[in-house]
């Protein structure tokens, strides 16, 4: 055992970068992490994270891990924590750090992810709101958002729902344990929780939820959006800037929870 | 009747502004909302605002009003707020404009105000918060904080919470109808509520009962430093970007609440 293994808990603010993944320019949240373990470790570890995020998505609860050498970590487990976000930005907070397994990988070992998206639903838009939160200025109608969401929970092919990147999707059935539209006031959030997700599924869920709340498709349309396996025939994508990966799941009994 | 007035309902993140004020700067919320109505009216309106707020607090109700000739509103009244919102950058926003009496006016005729303050109460700060929340990483005990609370609300001289602007302060007595602290999970909500407010006496208040929360201070203390009326018994000033003017009131008559 001369590695450590620890697995991160970390909250961003994505608007200022290109996503969670290491980009060339350096305007991946990776990048600014891996940055951070550099000036701590004289490895400079590397970090695998659980999710690539879309540019301008948010996290509250994305989660990576890296290995340092047993002989380089030299601080109590407990302030790695604040010494980490010491060298960070502050649009990028590690929340926990917990010592994991050897055979510990954040991302394949995740059993599913939770996310939510805000739409602020007002004829003006609320300006603290609007870092975070979609603003669409026309009524909705809740109770048809509500019934068109629950025929995106269960599974499904869900190739009418992602963007593509050019290259041939082979296998995109997937799995939604629950797609949620609640409302406060102007506030609207969405709760999508599944095992996984394709490239942009969930902004194309809630421009398609948004757009049949102002009447543009009937509730039951969903069911055959999904059956079409055609993202021609589904709806609009809501922008990045609205969405946060809330949480990601792992077996109960694999990560102890405190460093 | 050669005038028409209105009243504004105002939102705004201070972030970037030296407070509502006009500045030489330019840089008061004032003399955007005053720029953006010099571009809808050729008489280049001025703005009478309700309050003053400080560099960097915000508002989601400040009110104000002017009045422009009635031979230049030359659009359906309905449009107001679009029109002004169209020419005004995004982190500032009219949330409705109503018509007003010769006889309103904004500052003068209020009847209480509505502050609220945000803390993120966890030791690890939200990046998704950090432009309008005060992050106090210390656990803090709601018990003493809501007991002292309780002390603020009624009359009293609050000389011991504001600021000292170099110049003698004649009156400090007002009259406060709330003082409430509410939590949610990590967010910790103060809803400050009266007649009127003196120079920074809200961050006085919250400041103050962050400290008794973490037990520099006793809860009864506070009616002491009422009672001795000198800014140097009371706790700190907490910081502006928690701060928010949530609502400004006036007699339910006055004002029809649609343009």
């Amino acid at each position: 055992m001369s590695a450590l293994k620890f697995k991160l808990t970390i909250a961003f603010d994505g608007s200022a970068y290109q996503g969670w993944q290491s980009q060339k320019s350096g305007r991946g949240v990776q990048d600014q992490v891996e940055a951070a373990l550099a000036r701590l470790f004289p490895s400079a570890p590397g970090v695998q994270g659980s999710s690539r995020t879309d540019a301008g998505v948010h996290a509250l609860g994305m989660t990576a891990h890296f290995e340092v050498r047993r002989v380089e970590f030299r601080m109590p487990a407990r302030h790695l924590v604040l010494a980490i976000n010491a060298c960070l930005p502050e649009d990028i907070r590690v929340l926990s750090a917990a010592k994991a397994p050897a055979e510990f990988n954040a991302r394949f070992d995740t059993t599913g992810k939770q996310y939510r998206y805000e739409v602020w639903n007002h004829t003006v838009m609320n300006p603290l709101e609007r870092a975070r939160a979609w603003h669409v200025p026309r009524p909705l109608d809740l109770a048809a958002m509500r019934e068109a969401a629950a025929h995106f929970v269960g599974r499904h092919d869900f190739r009418s729902f992602t963007a593509n990147r050019g290259d041939v999707l082979e296998d995109a059935v997937r799995t939604l344990s629950r797609c949620e539209v609640r409302r406060t006031g102007a506030r609207i959030t969405f709760i999508i929780e599944g095992e996984g997700f394709l490239y942009k599924m969930c902004r194309g869920i809630v421009g398609t939820l948004v757009q049949i709340g102002y009447g543009k498709y009937p509730p039951a349309e969903v069911k055959e959006m999904l059956a079409r396996e055609d993202r021609r025939v589904a709806g609009m994508n809501a922008p990045a800037h609205g969405l946060v990966l809330w949480k990601v799941f792992y077996p109960r009994t694999q990560v102890r929870s405190r460093p």
